[in-house]
C-alpha cells in the first residue's frame, strides 16, 4: 500500500472508532509515537506496538469522547497528515475540553513507522 | 522566536491576507517549498524566497479566494502544522473548488527553512 492508501484506511478505521484495529493492521511492530508534550507521568515518546496500545488504553480510560471529527488523510509522498478535532471530558478533572491536533504519519514498506502529534502543549 | 511563536505570527499574518509579509518576515532566504503534486508546468519543489514569492504570485493570479480558513498553528518542537481550508475559483477553468490541505513548517534559528504541503494530488 502507498502512504496515501494507508492514510485512507487509517482515517476510515478511526472514524468507526476502530483505533485498536488500525494499530494492528497498519503499524509496524517497532513504530514510534511522539507527543508534542508529555502526558502526566509519561515520556513524550513511546516505541513499539505494545507501548502505543497502552498509551491508547490510558487515553480512552481517562477521557469520555462526545464527538470526534477527523479530516484527511492529507498525503505527501510516503507521509500523511490527519486533523483531529475532539470534544472530550477529561474524567479525572471532569473538565470538558476541545482537543484540536494534527497527526503526521510516516509510512515505510506499507506500514506506519512513526506517528507525531502536533498541538500546543501547556 | 521558537517554532510555536513563528507559527503564531505566520497564521496571524496569513489570516489578514498578508502572505507576502509573512514570507519576508519569517522565512529564511534559502527556504524550500515542496508541494504534494506539481502545479501545471512547474516542479514540486522550489528553493529560495524569490521562487516561493513567484509561486505565490502565480497562485494569486490564477485563483479567486472566496473564503480562507486557517487552523493552527499546531506546534511540535521546532516544527508546526497549519490546516488551510479555502473556497476558491480556479480562474482559467472557472471551476469553483474547495482546497483542503495541511502545511508542515520547519523552523531553524527562528526562521522557516522548509514548508511542505500535504493534500491529495490528482
Amino acid at each position: 500500500m502507498t502512504g496515501h492508501e494507508v492514510g485512507k484506511k487509517y482515517v476510515a478505521l478511526c472514524k468507526e472508532g476502530k483505533n485498536e484495529e488500525a494499530l494492528e493492521a497498519l503499524f509496524a511492530k517497532d513504530a514510534i509515537s511522539v507527543e508534542a508534550g508529555a502526558p502526566p507521568g509519561m515520556g513524550r515518546s513511546v516505541e513499539g506496538l505494545e507501548a502505543i496500545r497502552a498509551k491508547g488504553k490510558w487515553w480512552m480510560e481517562n477521557h469520555t469522547v462526545h464527538k470526534a471529527e477527523l479530516s484527511g488523510p492529507y498525503p505527501h509522498d510516503e507521509r500523511f497528515a490527519v486533523r483531529f478535532l475532539y470534544d472530550i471530558t477529561h474524567k479525572p478533572s471532569g473538565k470538558r475540553i476541545s482537543m484540536d491536533e494534527v497527526g503526521l504519519f510516516t509510512v515505510e514498506n506499507g506500514k506506519i513507522t512513526r506517528e507525531e502529534f502536533f498541538y500546543a502543549a501547556e
